[in-house]
């Protein structure tokens, strides 16, 4: 059976000493005054204990159980409901929501790190309160006192929960097409009928209530995304006085079986003629889901790292434990059989690729988190601004470069038990199993490479991108004169100037031919997100240089490993790039 | 549900166009005979026909039903047993054997494309006769006549099935420790005790008999591997009449719960004083064993290469027929609600990702297996000795390359799919969980990379590499000066350079530090394998430059593809393994 220990150390290097966090959170008056170092600490050891004691035992047993479906209820696996309970009660679904619902209003700057060691606990398990925060915010925003007040509060406290309904059998990634019409009522309501599928926690039984975020399009709606409105459609309709009333026409008509997240069910959600509510404008549902989806986007990035932070801790272990074979430069261990598998360079080297990206994609989960909290609660606009922009470049990378690089990790991990990794007692093939939906959901990665190629660069000629890069040119100019700090800064400076070589190519190159977007969009994508690896790892190893303890020492280590074997990695990325779109539109659609 | 169509018009260009294999089994006298492309044509169809129709029926339903264990009996999922029994009385079994053990003597330029064709069909089920044609490989060479002319023909003929038992708890890829004993009897036969797990086929109920090939060692045996024998231990001991006679005390234990190949039974075997012979000469047991693994690692390449070959079949179609988004060049079917999927250059990057990989795979196996048949058949010893040198050579890079690349073409498929590829009856998501284990099994795939910079490249000094890299230089001087192919030829020919630099650097590296030979290994089997990648697509090129035909052309497009976006990657490799190996030792165990 797999372990896991919540990074906590990791954590507070990354607050502390990386980024300063308590002189953010003092300077920023809706954070000032309940926002401390103590207040902080103490939800984090709270979220290590719930987590490491509760949530994840659940996580093998959930797999092997699954969440069961029998004529349009679901069952969650055994433990399930008695710790969602707890979840609840214990304020972590609220943990990040505004005090007027019922929040604690901690900044994403902590939600961060205990939505890290959700995920790490247990995937599965994390959907449900996840998409009910990403309801009730969507809502928060959109939605208007009277729903909010309604509602809110219970999805806050746990005891209904949320869904988001997007996804058609014909229209995924297209949402212009989908077919759920919402026909309005003389009540002020909506009538809303359709078919909805692969949607996260439609029905389950952890809850009294579950609030549906629809979109559907009203009879005389324009064609594509410009004609789609979002609607809230409860399971049961909720009586004056808030208690749960009589059920609306809204079921699952089954859960889809999947490779991984087993426990979490995916549903196939009809409605038929179900009672709605408008949330925000009509027509302008997909402005208000993407505040949803944002902030699930980052979320994904987490499911990520914390699986892989799992996978690290598990594969460490067992390359220390494991007894096979001598080291190539003599017996390290010559009073014993055979020495831990430790001493082969090429395990640390899977271990070393597993942890440079744990390690540096926390960091950089931490960096965007920093920008949305400058983003919302700023005073000065200009700075708001500009972390809005930020938040809006890093998003896309956040999902899906964490996601990818965590597939690779928890694959990489599971390599070092050898066969013992392709069996389930183990867990680490659960790990890579439920962290390939990672990749997919929420948007595809391809989805999100087109988004931040597309829309982030392309459509702003670059501007995002220079900024960033300026702001990592200066960090270089601060670190480039330190001794064990001047190798690492001359490798990022190459990837930035590479880096803002291919942003203008990509430019230039679209302008010609829309195709070359699309074309460029995984490899720049990846090649981005090794950028801003070694921005965070300059960002720790100046953090660590002059601090004596092992901890900070390890960090240098890391990060030497990271500039040399991993950041090369970026040019064959460009290479491709420069490749440009012919090699992909040449071969004819009957010759696939 | 997945399709699958075996490729026998790419199987047809590899052996005509590339390899004019007909002309060599012409030159051949030991097959000149009884193989001509008549044969070799019928026995194609034929495999595409059994394959498709009734295995690969069995491989959705087969992962579903897995093989079940129960008190020592294991049942194979709903339709194997039958299968089981077609396969063998088609002849499958032995279509590669020596005809005196009723085999038909076909080459491996053959075997390779039925192989093939079966993995492809269905992995689980392809390792119950694979077992048993790697065990009785390993008689065949070293049993001698009386336990070959008991066991071979039944095995042959898929009355019998066989397994290789070499692993035990504590040992899996270092031998030398294992403590399974072996005690000579009064009647020149030896008492087996011992545990022995991940026993692919160890019970099933698709054979009469089962036979055991275990490595044991004898209780005077020196130390470590060179103290090791192989047996034979038939699960029922063989009457003089070759009937089946009583229970031989070996059974099976439990099988293990698996990420994949969920039918084919992974077994725990305990050998409780089981009646054995000896095969081979005493305590060299891993030398007649590694004949049967030599074997069985092409083989692994080859279930990495059957299973992205579906992958991409099922995306390739899938990408035609998903309606989704639009065109960025304008809509391309703008009598439809949506554009299919393949305009989007990103879906035609996966998609040409995959088909490159495939094609370089299959074209990469039949090279190898060309050199098999020289080093088996070839009449001119000078010729022959340096076919066997090939084949060391090529033999880790066809089992970890080919399986890396698969595993990562597969997920690329999957991806295509969007959230359906997630979903378990598209198939596809089984595909990414079966090819996992080729990556593990038969030796990690960082063991062949291993074997491939320590055994093949430092122990003589480059001498392999170097006359592999003067044949693709002999190649590039054929080509370059061929408008159609300079590009390819010049690309060719920098990966050609880089390894050979890269070559003389690990061999001077590992001369100063040992440990350089592991930090190199899996960068230097990636850089190696595609430079053979690209030497593949150099001669596929070369052979469909002056025909006109489509199919032709369609090669020249992807090797384009190939040339200008995949191999890029050689470069990031090399660049990995030049940062040596300092930076992976320098990390304190205890700070893993």
């Amino acid at each position: 059976m797999p372990v896991f220990k919540a990074p906590l150390r990791d954590m507070r290097f990354v607050l502390d000493d990386v980024f300063q966090a308590e002189q953010l959170w003092a300077r920023l008056p809706a954070l000032s005054e309940h926002v401390s170092r103590d207040v902080v600490d103490a939800i984090l050891e709270e979220a290590a204990k719930i987590n490491e004691n509760l949530i994840f035992p659940l996580n093998r047993s959930g797999d092997e159980e699954g969440a069961q479906f029998n004529a349009g209820e679901v069952t969650t696996p055994k433990g399930f409901k008695e710790a969602f309970r707890e979840y609840g009660d214990g304020g972590w679904i609220g943990l990040g929501a505004d005090p007027r619902w019922g929040g604690a209003g901690m900044p994403k700057m902590v939600t961060v790190m205990t939505e890290e060691i959700l995920f790490a606990a247990n995937p599965s398990f994390a959907l449900y309160p996840l998409l009910g925060i990403g309801a009730a915010l969507a809502m928060a925003h959109h939605a208007g006192d009277e729903l909010n007040e309604r509602y809110l509060p219970k999805i806050y406290s746990g005891e209904w929960s949320g869904t988001m309904c997007l996804t058609e059998p014909h229209a995924g990634t297209d949402l212009g097409i989908i077919k759920t019409k919402a026909v309005p009522e003389a009540d002020g309501s909506y009538s809303i009928t359709g078919t909805k599928i692969f949607i996260t926690g439609g029905e389950h039984d952890l809850a009294s209530n579950i609030v549906h975020l629809v979109l559907a399009k009203l009879p005389d709606a324009p064609a594509g995304s410009k004609g789609i409105s979002l609607f809230l459609v409860p399971k049961f309709l909720v009586n004056e006085d808030g208690s749960v009333g009589e059920r609306n026409p809204v079921s699952a008509g089954n859960i889809e079986h999947k490779m991984g997240i087993k426990a979490s069910a995916t549903c196939v959600m009809n409605f038929d003629g179900a009672k709605g509510w408008l949330v925000g404008e009509i027509n302008q549902g997909l402005a208000a889901m993407f505040v949803m989806m944002n902030y699930e986007r980052l979320s994904m990035g987490l499911q990520g790292i914390g699986a892989s932070e799992v996978a690290y801790q598990n594969a460490a272990q067992y390359a220390k434990d494991r007894m096979q074979g001598r080291s190539g430069t003599g017996a390290k261990q010559p009073e014993k059989a055979a020495d831990s598998i430790l001493v082969h360079p090429d395990v640390r080297r899977m271990l070393l690729n597993v942890r440079a990206h744990n390690e540096a994609g926390r960091c950089f989960a931490m960096y965007v988190s920093k920008y949305l909290d400058l983003a919302k609660y700023s005073e000065d606009e200009a700075e708001k601004a500009a972390a809005a922009d930020r938040v809006a470049l890093m998003t896309p990378v956040a999902k899906a470069f964490l996601t990818d690089k965590a597939f690779e990790a928890c694959v990489e991990a599971q390599q070092v038990f050898g066969g013992h990794g392709f069996i389930r007692e183990w867990g680490m093939e659960q790990l890579v199993r439920d962290t390939r939906i990672a990749q997919i959901y929420e948007g595809t990665n391809g989805v999100q490479a087109m988004d931040l190629v597309g829309r982030k660069l392309v459509r702003n000629r670059g501007a995002y991108v220079y900024e960033y890069l300026d702001e990592v040119r200066a960090l270089i100019a601060q670190t480039q004169s330190t001794p064990e700090l001047a190798t690492f800064a001359k490798a990022t400076a190459d990837a930035v100037e590479r880096i803002a070589e291919v942003t203008a190519w990509i430019t230039d190159a679209a302008a010609r031919n829309a195709d070359e977007v699309n074309a460029a969009a995984v490899d720049f994508l990846h090649a981005f997100g090794l950028l801003t690896y070694a921005h965070m790892w300059l960002m720790m190893a100046q953090a660590s240089v002059d601090k004596n303890d092992g901890f900070y020492q390890d960090k240098l280590v890391v990060a030497r490993f990271f500039f040399s074997r991993m950041l090369p990695q970026l040019y064959s990325r460009v290479d491709s790039i420069n490749a440009g779109s012919d090699v992909l539109m040449e071969l004819q659609p009957a010759s696939f």
